[in-house]
């Protein structure tokens, strides 16, 4: 991953659901590798390789406790992922805006309500 | 990629600046592979390598024409990586805090200013 940016490196890290969880973790406060691995059933050395992931993009520091070094979130990188994203919200909104009218328009009709506005009493 | 949850195709396939910049270029309209390679000095190969993962993570639909398939954005799922992303804004809007905080601080003072704070007249 050396030589990518660091955007692409915020976005590789979050592209893995155990990544993002411990992420969601760490967001309650910093974690040792041992209380990061027992709610994932993970081996320490699954969490280790998955925590120098998320430090290579920055989004994790670890402590100088030589023994615990302990994993703090680091939230900084996602403000620059978030920027790129929301670039293209005027998209979404536009796709659920016609999603929206399609379902509008093709809403079924309940012929036996008398409030359904295709059959006005 | 197979197997892989939504979210994470979405941020794998963001993960990339190739294809982070065909996205913006299929902002402006939908564009043809070979519309795609040419401002990217890539070859076709290349191209529809990339388009595939977008395709893949939903992000791009191809056109049926059967010669030139042109792609066009599908932004919908960015809407996903956008919430999720968002939920740690907090974070963040903290982090940038804390570094004003340190700069206001650590703010060097010009003692040859006279309108500088530190030197009152």
């Amino acid at each position: 991953m050396s030589g990518t940016d660091s955007l692409s490196r915020t976005f590789a890290a979050l592209a893995d659901p155990t990544r993002r969880a411990m992420l969601t973790r760490l967001a309650q406060g910093a974690a040792t590798v041992g209380e990061l691995a027992s709610p994932f059933a993970m081996s320490f050395a699954a969490v280790s390789k998955h925590l120098r992931v998320l430090e290579g993009a920055g989004l994790v520091s670890r402590g100088r406790d030589a023994q615990y070094r302990p994993a703090t979130l680091e939230a900084r990188p996602l403000a620059a992922a978030s920027a790129w994203i929301g670039d293209y919200r005027r998209f979404w909104n536009d796709s659920f805006d016609a999603l929206a009218d399609v379902l509008e328009t093709t809403e079924p009709h309940d012929p036996t309500d008398p409030h359904d506005k295709e059959n006005p009493r």
